[in-house]
């Protein structure tokens, strides 16, 4: 499995595109993007538990109960979440955009990102699709990227190749990030495509399996949002054999959604709203699976900590604190906490008490982009990651005046 | 009922203390805080859920198994957690202060907040105990709040007189706040008193039913500090007949301290790190008390929405989010919501939809320093409040360099 460039369109089949239709106010962002398989595909998605939904989700869901899918339509700067008629304009979405592929509405998956409770109507989606659908591309993934951003700076690719089957397979991933971030089920807007062939339960079953330990394992600011889905589309073009059930394809399929689900996950946390530093919190030493990941979610979501990550500041009391109110069962004596960069690793607690480091060198370790507070549990043999970002002055004013 | 001033020796039979012992760089900042008792009081007290405890928590809650206790001695500066030798020192705290009163270390309450992990010794502290003993008085009330202040800006006191059996009773509070508060059992630091005689048994139960609809309910940062308790003396000097039991006396008892503790908790809030609002979230028409405080602490502790109150912004989709997210089965099409402050109130939600309102009218009233968030969930009759404050460039602040 090597990385390769390309994005949404690495895989074979796939085309993108992303456009200015008029949602958004400033005219130099994009605000609809579509994806568009040759054929159609097998298709998997997980979704916000919040209880408030936005309408597309509704509609998403509807869609993909046969398990299959050919495009992905998606606005920001509106959630269609809360209006009146947003079921109404979900659905012309998903038809106004089959239309315009010649394709079956109920094979569109439909999503909307950004302001919560905003009147909405369809015109400018209207307007702005026939452009769109004739200039989708093999070329076009970037595009895409930058039309379902929202407070995001940097668009979010990941793409790698690897071997099913005796096939070259390649699979390939934009997401959205940003605000509004916690962990409970799948957060975050990601569509991910391939073009391996896998049945719809067996994606399902992958996708499902693979959040737990990624995307639900990202906090920003502990608001789960209204709206984020993942979604794959996996079309067969690649020929290899279908994955029908578990074996050595489906695990080298895992793996391979591992990478590219991980490191959107990481462009994610490192460009939380306001973010200077990109977090992550790995637990070893867990008796059991389900402690390690609680234990990382606390720390990584501790605003205490994540304020001290961005004075680079050592307070490594505000770990242990983070790992006390967890609600793991953890012995707090047996705790060794190390914060660690490219600059080195320095250990501050041992045994859940301080140890002599000095603070110039630590301070060093903390000034980087990328940070890893380790936490040794001495309990068991298991292990998690955690990912976020550190909570800045910029946190609050976007977050302070983001409808104005 | 009616409000006093005195705060933590409104009540007769207690005075207090507070003074520079030199824990704290900055000598203009108080240290060390005493407060006594004339005779031994019945006495409770809650204590954080959080696994890492400070080390007086351990002590505190040793000394008070006979439900008895006549003196509390407080630091700030240094929270004695997380230290090899913390157990030590906190004894010696009870020692040395039982010593310099003439009573027994046994009826001491030791606390102490500051940082976690920092190095503590004895010495300032024993230096400074003569002369905060010799220093007690009636209106020492002031110097014990300002000594057991971290961030906090200001000190919070708060005292109310009431009736008892034909007595005129009294019962006063003082309380430490500012950050790492959030709602899981006793949380921040509260130290109150009163001359009503109440036994041991009923004081426990007059404590633990309070909190939960009071301390339970405020949230700063969502963070569970290491060291929080709060704890009541109750001296019996009034002359009521000694409260044994429930009934009309107990439940008057039980509003005296409902009154003392929800104006703490409304100073704590209003006083969180970097805050420069109160805000207060009312749910009403809940299907059920649970219902009602999980929505109510679900908003309050919302960044997203805690930084649209700073920016005055009314992002009332933000509020939905929170109820949605919050694990409360709640109708969200049922769901109304208003902003209220002195300057009125303005309805932004009505059946979880948004409703046509101006823009310039809600930037008026959450412009100011108190908000109210309304929450009608239209399903039954219990109701809760939550407390807390706006998410500011200065609480990032005060936490990106605490320990500097």
């Amino acid at each position: 499995m090597k990385a390769v460039e390309g994005g949404i369109c690495a895989a074979q089949g796939f085309t993108a595109n992303g456009i200015h239709c008029g949602i958004r106010k400033n005219h130099s962002k994009k605000d609809l993007s579509l994806i568009f398989s040759a054929v159609p595909a097998s298709a998997a998605a997980v979704y916000t538990t919040n209880l408030v939904k936005g309408a597309p989700l509704a509609v998403t869901k509807k869609h993909l109960e046969n398990g299959v899918a050919q495009a992905v339509i998606c606005n920001s700067g509106n959630a269609n979440t809360c209006n009146a008629n947003g079921r109404e304009i979900a659905e012309a979405m998903s038809a106004l955009a089959a239309d315009q592929l010649g394709i079956d509405p109920a094979d569109v998956v439909v999503a909307s990102t950004g302001v919560i409770g905003q009147p909405m109507t369809i015109d400018p989606i209207a307007a702005g699709l026939p452009a769109l659908a004739a200039g989708l591309s093999r070329e076009g993934g970037e595009a895409a990227a930058e039309g379902i951003m929202t407070t995001d700076t940097v668009k979010k690719e990941a793409a790698v190749e690897f071997r099913l089957g005796g096939k070259t397979c390649r699979m390939g991933g934009i997401a959205k990030g940003s605000g509004m971030i916690h962990p409970n089920m799948a957060t975050m807007l990601v569509f991910i495509t391939t073009d391996a062939a896998i049945s719809p339960a067996m994606l399902q079953k992958a996708l499902s399996g693979d959040v737990a330990g990624t995307f639900n394992m990202v906090s920003i600011d502990g608001d789960t949002s209204t709206n984020d889905m993942v979604t794959v589309l996996a079309n067969g073009m690649a020929g290899n054999p279908e994955i029908t059930a578990e074996g050595p394809d489906f695990t080298a399929f895992m793996q391979a959604l591992n990478s590219v689900t991980i490191s959107l996950c990481r462009q994610i946390a490192g460009d939380g709203e306001g973010a200077t530093k990109l977090l992550e919190c790995r637990v070893t030493g867990a008796a059991d699976l389900k402690t390690a990941r609680t234990v990382a979610k606390s720390v990584i979501c501790s605003s205490l900590l994540k304020a001290a990550m961005f004075g680079a500041d050592a307070n490594w009391g505000r770990v242990l604190c983070a790992i006390g109110y967890s609600g793991a069962a953890v012995d707090v004596n047996k705790v060794d906490v190390a914060f660690r960069s490219c600059r080195g690793t320095i250990a501050v607690c041992e045994k859940g008490a301080g140890v002599d480091f000095s603070e110039e060198e630590a301070k060093q370790i903390l000034l980087q982009k990328e940070i890893e507070i380790l936490v040794e549990l001495n309990s068991g043999s298991e292990s998690a990651a955690a990912w976020g970002c550190d909570l800045t002055y910029d946190y609050v004013r976007i977050n302070g005046d983001y409808r104005t």
